[in-house]
């Protein structure tokens, strides 16, 4: 009998994991899930992700595949590792697919968002959740820098350092920047994203809305495919990986 | 040199308190906020709260008064204390008062919500922020009952037995329940909230939404004028105070 292949959808609060894959000692999402379904399944499958995630980093949605001989009932699967696992990962669904079906190479699509409390104070209820930024931010000029993002270009300026050498293009489909009452939300979706490169542009239209660059320096910040030449990367934990387009879907 | 009178505003995560007040050995917001307070003002002046609130609840914003000799600047109190509070508590506003306002007898009403998480699946994202509610809620007959507590009535039905005797005829202003997301809130303003009423409400609601109860029913409910004519009392997780309004305001 040949090989299932499942597709699980988690839905995780990154603040006290370093990030999807173990590394050295610290702890990290993917061997939890592991773990939790080692009584399902005692051949303990080895769970491919959709993507790495860096430490801190949140994901309303996350997908990653496995392998099982057996013939399991998805539900009860669902069921079974919610109650295993700890609160801050969820899974929120799981189903067959195709054994061609990868978790990260069949993503045609991915979103994320990089999500601001704009508020004078601090605030109980986004903290560790939002990147706390305290003066009012120009919304607007951060958007038009964002739509620069847009369009099949080389992100060489917008890769952290420790990224393997290699073709830095990249398709952004969409980048836009949006109030939500006192949330601010950068959100993009492209084909794929480069080491550290949705904290960089977030960081770097921080800096347009402090008028140290402006919209129209964008071009130009692209162009120089020199990581020097954006701003800073923002901290992790107003990142969100919100949704994965599949082939096929 | 009389006293003056400052207002505070706070916003706070309950989860890990036993609401306002000090009640044996649980910890609680007040006395937490109190010691926050001793470096600046030495004198340790008592605050005075809007309301009590269960344990678990939280509140988007919170109101105490304290007096004091000093003349502060607001600004400065906000930004010590939020340095020495811990992270889920936050002080967003202090003001100067009349010597006659009251954080609790000058308010003339109150807005409470009520946040169900109304997912299938466990989400980490609203684990005790919300009560998580896994069959589709029926918004629509919740809503037709929460219409029914608008009014000058008598609110016996929705007061746990612990409230002190006395006048139960509260005045609801606005009762509400809509959908956002996979978040469903009930909303409640009324010049005045009994033990437990809001909390009771929404057990209520659950009932209809099952369709143990129509929204008809609520009219009877509240004549009975008996506790346990209503739903169950549902759990503090999903319970904000959100919005309180003061005299001359």
């Amino acid at each position: 009998m040949s090989a299932m292949r499942y597709l699980l959808t988690l839905s995780y609060l990154g603040t006290a994991y370093h990030g999807w894959q173990v590394q050295t000692n610290a702890r990290a999402i993917q061997p939890v899930v592991q773990d939790a379904m080692a009584e399902l399944f005692p051949e303990r499958p080895g769970l491919t992700g959709c993507s790495r995630t860096d430490a801190g980093v949140h994901a309303e949605r996350y997908y990653c595949h496995f392998d099982s001989d057996r013939v399991v009932d998805p539900y009860g699967v669902i069921c079974s590792l919610n109650r295993r696992l700890p609160n801050d990962i969820a899974v929120v669904d799981c189903r067959p697919v195709a054994n061609d079906f990868h978790a990260r190479y069949s993503v045609t699509a991915k979103e994320y968002e990089y999500r601001i409390y704009n508020g004078r104070h601090r605030d109980p209820f986004t903290l560790g959740r939002a990147l706390h930024y305290r003066f009012p931010l120009r919304v607007e000029a951060m958007g038009a820098a964002a739509a620069c993002f847009v369009g099949r270009q080389d992100f060489s300026s917008f890769c952290a350092g420790r990224a393997k050498p290699g073709d830095k293009t990249r398709s952004v489909f969409a980048a836009e920047v949006y109030r939500q009452g006192d949330l601010v939300i950068f959100r993009v979706k492209a084909d794929g994203f480069l080491y550290h490169m949705v904290r960089i542009m977030a960081g770097t239209l921080l800096r347009v809305s402090e008028g140290k660059l402006a919209p129209g320096d964008l071009p130009a910040v692209l162009a120089a495919r020199d990581r020097r030449a954006a701003g800073p990367t923002a901290p992790p934990e107003g990142l969100y990986l919100t949704r994965v387009w599949y082939e096929n879907e």
